[in-house]
């Protein structure tokens, strides 16, 4: 892992030297992510998608929905360090954004799911999160309204009231959510002037700096994503600095908490730049409150640099440029039930 | 109040002989609650009202908005007997449905709030709902948020940023959450055959048995909406019965609790029968989980009748008539922050 990032470091220091200002590393968010083929999109579907993502009777007593932490309405996130599940109860990680989040290639903090199909089925039952006994309580829940009965039967047929089926509306709904049109893409797209000369020279610094190494392709966390695979990254690489003791960075081991292999330990999926300044608190922890602290902090425990406050100034602001334009959304209506469906 | 009531129901009972059918006591629900003067409904104010609604930022730890309790999303509540606030806590009593509650003469159970604008004051600062140390707190909070600043100056004025423009707008927004064009309405303009039979039957029943005494005017609980004013009953009226104690009905005392007199205990605000299928469970206590079951009740307990499982099922079957139009609603854009709001 950490031989090929190195190589695609050097690849795209190579390139940098002779790289146009609007070409690579950065590219314009496309319209829609990677669709799966098993999981063609359809407007009914995601419309039942949508359904599921906003309703909080998939939670064990009815308070917690996909969106409680991951709110649409915002910036995909909750802005708070943990999510709260149900009965008050705090998660471990802070929730990541849902916008883009079709663009990465694998899912959770640690990448331990392959698709949004798999990271959807996660938390359904997560003692902590919304505390379902199981999948198939889910299913028997949702069972018990009519509007789901039908809506799965008319997207996925006769037996289509599945988890999987559940996990693939509710990712086809998820690939909707993109935020085209950020200042970037427009300078990306030709316009030069849709970034200010200070966003230009903090994109100039994080050339140099060698931010980029891993904050590159559509989604800005990933040079070369292939939807299943990986990239991940070393957080902290450097540990010898203020801040790793100050945040309580190594307390959370990341993908060796799921693999069980030490190798793994500190790895993380390479998180996504774009809307960054939207979604404080940062890293998996939530621990850092400010966007020019989180990235003072990431130049020291990553490439172990000090940047002035000038260069962090100007970073800010490129990394401000990310910031894509929000779809409107139309609100779901959530199935009417005539029984009380949180209570089993 | 008592007195009140029992003339409004002398009244009813001489009209009900020669009323035909389609005419009072029932009437169709207007497409516009009453508006106050002093806070006339425009669109940016209705907008503005909207975000603040759906906003979990405005609670101390941002997870719970006035949407947490009240789905606009579903039938206006959460299907829950008591509704769950920060950190998991439960209040005491069920959340009524914010759907036509612009029609509600006074607001809360126990119609300690004269309007829309005083009721959305309450669960920002009740510890156990939103939890905001004050309503200054609150807003400081959305001082920090660039989107509600403007649009607040815009909606306000220069100085405009205050808990009662806060609640207007919220109030605002709330007026337009009606759910017109039910059977009954149809049937009520002059539709014979919107109702079954068995719903005119059930019509018939509620007029014989006499749960019209409070359950009439528009919004199907109040003969004679005046705002501010409120139309009380006591419930439950005959405790010499088997759910007064299995239901536990005599433990919270209604209006008593907050005006501190006597003579209102166990004094409540008439609930609305529209879409009183979908808001499952019953009464303040949310300790009834059917329909049937809540018409059984009420039969005993306010009439010291004993209806027949035909009665109930026709009168069920009306009730389902008052289910209206859930209006589509496009999702508020949430004020983005570039700070975390919730951590004060």
């Amino acid at each position: 892992m950490n031989f090929a990032i190195g190589v695609i470091g050097l690849l795209f220091a190579a390139s940098f030297s002779q790289a146009k200002v609007n070409e690579g590393p950065f590219y314009p968010l496309p319209s829609k992510p990677p669709i799966p083929k098993d999981n063609p999109m359809t407007p009914a579907k995601i419309e039942l998608g949508k359904q599921l993502y906003f309703d909080p009777r998939l939670s064990k007593d009815g308070t917690v929905s996909c969106n409680s932490c991951h709110n649409v309405m915002s910036n995909g996130t909750d802005n708070r360090a943990f999510s709260a599940g149900i009965n008050g109860q705090l998660g471990g990680r802070s929730a990541p954004t849902v916008w883009n989040s079709g663009f990465h290639s694998v899912q959770f903090w640690d990448g331990r799911a392959a698709s949004l199909e798999d990271q959807a089925k996660g938390p359904l039952t997560n003692p902590i999160e919304m505390g379902m006994p199981s999948h198939q309580a889910v299913i028997d829940r949702i069972k018990r309204i009519p509007g789901y009965v039908s809506q799965f039967q008319k997207v996925f047929g006769k037996d289509g009231m599945t988890i999987d089926n559940l996990a693939k509306a509710i990712a086809a709904y998820e690939r909707t959510l993109v935020t085209p049109d950020s200042p970037l893409d427009r300078y990306l797209k030709g316009d030069e002037k849709a970034l200010s000369a200070q966003a230009k020279k903090g994109m100039k610094t994080v050339m140099e700096v060698g931010c980029v190494s891993c904050h590159t392709g559509v989604n800005l966390n990933n040079p070369n994503p292939v939807p299943g695979e990986g990239f991940y990254q070393k957080f902290p690489t450097f540990t010898d600095n203020e801040y790793v003791a100050k945040y309580d960075f190594l307390k959370d081991k990341g993908r060796a908490e799921t693999t069980k292999n030490e190798d793994d330990a500190h790895f993380w999926r390479v998180p996504t730049w774009r809307n960054v300044a939207l979604t404080a608190p940062y890293f998996h922890n939530g621990a850092v409150k400010t966007l020019p602290e989180a990235v003072r902090v990431m130049a020291k425990t990553q490439l172990n640099k000090d940047l002035s406050d000038e260069q962090v100034a100007d970073i800010v602001e490129f990394l401000k440029s990310t910031t894509g334009k929000f779809a409107p959304q139309s609100m779901p209506r959530l199935p009417e039930s005539e029984t009380i469906t949180t209570i089993d």
